[in-house]
């Protein structure tokens, strides 16, 4: 959690290096240093503190010059960690300006520090999941394109329904994931704006000078300035983790398919082969779907993470007791646990090994079975609805009594042979010919996407 | 849970009678009834089923037809709502036109019916949220507007903070709510979509005249027509869920605030009285904070519920095992919480009783205290920062230990009456002169509001 | 949730007719009622109030007589179910004889009237868990017993690992059932207490009989008497909640391994078949595993309801201010989850419809690589572990290129063979003989159960 | 998370040193080890490998010989931490005796090394909790003696009711500790057993050995033997979160209750003072309930992490997919936020400062008014319950209206002083002699505790 040159024992399971870096302990801490420079500029623009001080106090705001293990500890007593870095800060200032000391952190207050430097690392954040995002459409995009016609069992209660298409199954996973790219859009109007309040939230100490400083604030950070500060109205950031929660469950969604794709039993598709990857010792020639089930664990994780920070949303008053605090770990582990679950899924599906032999083969398994349907409403058309259904369901229950394929049954059927030929029979079974509008489905979803590139980041409906 | 017209023992407390309709059983059934007669219109239209069966198919979609006790016994055999719903549509209309009764149904899988039909009560409910939310906003502008000017003591970390004004408070739940109106907007676009996909999501059994009847379908429940059927997509359905834990996050903070501004030692604001409400059968005098309670009971509870949507979102395939089970009585619990929330908020508030002279006497608990910045920072101006910081805390501490008002401590400090005379003193010390942008911030909130409602039910930054 | 005699369309599928009706709203009211009740005579056997007054007290102590709509409606306003039960009470003793109506409730609060009788629904509560799970354990015992010794492939992230026998599955599902059977038989002593505490928890309204009071109440309803009155610590409560939790992980597990097992392309074992369940509209062979999708659903929902439970126990003071109310119909909604998949999970194993011929089929979908271990470790006696592993390694390689069984791969390879005969090669190839301690663990279990039910309810290591 | 010399910078606020000394990455690795050491005595002692391995092998074992980096990077490719640690401990072992090397993990798991290495973690984590929890149990029996005739305003929703002692709340406090101390001790039996089971837990190749080994490795390493391997059925270690999870319920309840009286308007107990803590830049005189925060920060944060354990104890088969994995950091995130909060609460416990003088003014808030079921109750023995209860509400509601102590009130009414003189007025209306069973409450407790401690670490009712 701690120092960003270490890595955690699951940290590269779980997560990336990137989102570690951008809420390591020193990124962190730079992002309440680049607030506290970013507020001297913006206060000696309107004229709070003198031009003079700007220097020595943005020389100070380099996270290097602190000891992180002194802050954490006094953190452990101040309760937050503006408090000892605001103490520090100033003195390391004072040193090379006694003057300039004076005007640190002027006016503002340690919340008002944690919660813009939180905007600057949720920026970084967001940037990094809109750029895997839209490379993981990219993905699954071309997935889409490639296997709209590959039929495999549709599957539904984990028994095999009619056919679909890899390809429509991509599709699925696309749609859903323009659409989170879409509500990370909305996000970033309602979470990018600069917190400044002060004290109780009325800036008070700057005088006449408070709106001025605010505005400066938010055009020096290139953040949007809030009607009002919002330091205890914590929707900004819960909607972050609402929205990242909303995500990890379509990976999780995606983790799920392709981990029973991978069973043993199944063998349709495989997660990429790689050196060392999912080799277990004593199984030479098991393939573990690790990416699937790091996926899946973040997918378990995360919802419960998303509930704390609703939880915490109750908070008191101008500052939250023991509700903010609880914010301050949680919104982290969200990130990680959704950077790293989105990297997993954009490897797995990058290299995504298709078996198309075997998904026909399981297309196989039930005899026919999965195809009733086809021949019901085939038949349907001659002899009505019900008595199709009844006959269709009679021979099936024949079919799996004797173990024989449904087509052999119904082709012993006069009641069937009457109103379809073999050939009629054999063209109903192949499941190729029952995947319906899998195809034109899997299309309206490029199309959609390609019409949500070209009207910017956008909406998908 | 059941039925719409009896009253659970907690339901007036923590839910609305009009969101306990919308999610009660028969509407529920009603619900996918008013999805089996428009299927039936819309493959009329289509040419699938004969113009003749729309007629005795619609009769028969009425919910006060069917026993629904008999209904919910097949569904613990059957495993969702619509199996045996659609059994027993079947018969119905098949008993007044046995032709028609074929076509009940027609193409459609059971979670056709129940998603479309869940879709049809979210967007009974989202109506009444928005004008719920909207009327609450009505009332926090009139609080705003009304209390910009009434200073309290801020409160952080529940010490008594410098003075705010209640209208910046007002102004703070305003702009949150003003946040939750844009994204249920935002979110209607995603969630209010039809679901139709047959057995495994490919129409199949419609053959050519699938997409056709789809686009009927929504046409005719004035729904839009998503890329692909979502069924085992769960983020728009799960995004409703989060929207909603947002509002009740925003909901219990300010329920939080009156509940503490409450407390016999405060006293400082009250819910209305009422006859029979919050009354104490040991205590005559108590007046219990009971709308508080409810709210702060959704507050606890919706978090976790959400919880529930996110982690039920990893559906397997075409058709979840249990996590889509899982939504079905958690997202209408969800909404019955959120509307009592809701419901109690504004009504809370509507009625808010509000003693500014018991603020006014708080604001004197601490003997001046809160007010030692605004001193620091006149002081400041004279001999600087640092050495007013040190004198104000030196001064403070003296009169804590003195049990004197921090003024008359600083009557007797030569270095203070030098540059600040008695009544300089005087006025610094009256909160009402130290609220800084408390006004100019809850009148920013209005204008935001005005421009909201100016530009439709909009978004808010 | 509310009228005892209604039934909820997804009660049958999530709970059972029991649990409902323990805390449906009516019995809610009678075991509040019974406090009431048995109250007055522990007041009048004190000498607090007189014993005349019990009879009528008594006669007004039945839900029957009470108007639950209109107590709901109250409950709105009073913010508690005992406010307004009490005072209908009152009125109802009052009518037929005033003096009797003045001692109604006499020196008690709300809280004790809810809380004892929350406790007295927990323990019916607790005793058809304790019948249901006991004869779930029952029905697990056979099951280990009649399969120890039937082999089935052994999986492993959902790959094929070296066999294990039914038997020892079932065998770890029983233990983890007794284990429950020990939790559920602690919780007892901690949450079987009596709560009476008056307006503030002193009893002072009761002055020198408070004390007697509590032990008569505690005698006369058959509970323990605790320390001191607990209304606000509610470990108790919560208890309940976590053990019924942990309960529900356990069958969720054993429901995934069903509906895994039941899965089209694995088909070992199944639900029992019923007429109407499970059967699919479009989909005639189908046989979905619906018991399972409820059990599963359950454990998606109740850990989070646990969570609402836990964090709801940071109650204020003397009594909680929403966190309480979180309480109300949360530990309900656990009972009747917890209990509906019980009898889920005990109905399906108490039918479980195995397919052994289809699990040793299964075991040779990998063509020997499952049994690889077992080849490894008999040719390490013969060559050393690290040669041993390579080779079977390699051989195991060449098998799945070749798409042979390993067996036959092993046969051409002269290091194999100068070791091992063909007829041990077949030998360690039948999976029965590679299922190590797997009868012995099921055995070691069954005596386990044993243990315990010799030693009362009892501990299980 | 991971280097255990570095402090994360909330570390020290949320957790203590020592618990995170036990959930380090580096002591996570070792108990691995420390279970790879064992698995070689126990395997030697059976006859299964030679005795001359081990020395090489416990040469090995020791985690400062590893690359935590590479280890890390190696996790993220192989799924899990003991792959990787057993392959490098493998080399490790090798390069100072090749022979010894192929003995090392020698028929185990990567399950085994992980799950009994946690066990191991537990167990010194279970130490630690017991041991502050005990510790914090002394200070709560203190605090119950010294002050269980302290009067204070019994407060109920919030609102002042009767009055209480501080005594009684510590003695509820302290009761609840007792309880956790019994949950804790009745978890050792379960969870403190050892994981072995190979490859898919029959330990197959150990062949007629297994069973004897996991007698040795079990004495070995002191823990129990369970039935059998326990690998998927995770309610051992779920329950260790649930018994953590209760506590910090408590712990938050208590860190609750001190917050709410430190407020500034209540004032009545403080955390203890300490050099640079909860101190405010802006507010000199503030002292932030700095402890409070953090407890109640565990305390919304923990009840969402126990619900993710609760939700993956649903593995699969012999091995879970994921939900295995999400619990390897929820559970240390646990034990972290548990030691932390019991460390918080008891050093604000041990150094609070109590101010009874402030609580016999705030009880005169009311003027009266807490104490009317006092009157109530004395009057009622003369002239009846309901006429008592009319009477003395007629009074209260014009003491308000007038701004008057209703003691001076009643004096004025004839009908109270008919019965009641001055003198009983006044005696009537002193806190101090109406907190009714507070201290004999509090003894209770005092005299439980000291019988469990009699008892061993016992059961308390």
């Amino acid at each position: 959690m701690s120092d960003p040159t270490s890595t955690g024992l699951f940290d590269p399971l779980f997560s990336t290096d990137a989102m570690r870096a951008i809420f390591s302990d020193r990124t962190r801490l730079q992002r309440m240093l680049d607030f506290e420079a970013a507020l001297a500029r913006a206060e000696a623009r309107a004229g709070v503190i003198p031009d003079s001080a700007i220097s020595a106090i943005e020389s100070g705001c380099r996270a290097e010059l602190f000891d992180l293990e002194a802050l954490a500890r006094a953190v452990g007593l101040a309760g937050n960690s503006a408090i000892p870095m605001v103490k520090a800060l100033t003195a390391l200032v004072a040193k090379s300006d006694p003057e300039a000391g004076r005007y640190v952190h002027w006016g503002a207050t340690s919340q008002d520090a944690m919660d813009t430097g939180l905007v600057l690392q949720i920026r970084d954040a967001l940037a990094i999941f809109e750029r895997d995002l839209e490379s993981l459409c990219g993905v699954l995009a071309r997935l889409t394109e490639d296997h709209k016609a590959t039929p495999l069992a549709g599957r539904t209660w984990l028994q095999q329904a009619p056919p679909v298409t890899l390809g429509l199954k991509a599709a699925g996973w696309l749609s859903a994931s323009e659409r989170h790219r879409a509500r990370l859009h909305e996000l970033r109007s309602r979470v990018l704006v600069v917190q400044l309040g002060g004290a109780a939230g009325t800036l008070a100490a700057l005088g006449e000078h408070g709106l001025q400083v605010a505005e400066n604030l938010a055009e020096d950070l290139h953040l949007a300035l809030p009607d009002l500060p919002w330091h205890s109205h914590r929707d900004r950031v819960a909607e972050t983790a609402t929205t990242l929660g909303l995500l990890v469950g379509t990976l999780g969604k995606i983790a799920r398919d392709v981990s029973l794709l991978m069973q043993t039993e199944v063998g349709e598709a495989f997660e990429p082969a790689e050196a060392g990857k999912g080799g277990s010792s004593t199984m030479p020639h098991k393939r573990n779907p690790v990416g699937c089930a790091a996926v899946l664990s973040a997918a378990i994780r995360v919802p419960a993470l998303v509930s704390v920070m609703l939880a915490a949303m109750v908070q008191e008053h101008e500052r939250g007791m023991g509700n903010w605090h609880a914010e301050w770990e949680t919104l982290p582990e969200i990130c990680r646990l959704a950077s790293g679950a989105l990297a997993q899924i954009h490897h797995m599906l990058g290299g995504l090994e298709v078996d198309p032999a075997r998904m026909r083969r399981n297309l196989e398994l039930t005899r026919g079975l999965v195809l009733a349907e086809a021949v019901t409403m085939a038949l349907a058309r001659h002899i009505g609805r019900m008595p199709a259904h009844h006959l269709i369901q009679q021979a099936s229950r024949q079919a799996t009594e004797q173990a024989r394929h449904l087509r052999e049954v119904l082709s012993d059927e006069p009641q069937v042979t009457a109103h379809l030929s073999a050939d009629e029979l054999q063209r109903l079974f192949d499941p190729a010919n029952y995947t319906g509008l899998a195809e034109a489905f899997a299309e309206r979803a490029l199309a959609a996407r390609a019409d949500a590139l070209a009207h910017g980041s956008g909406e998908s409906g």
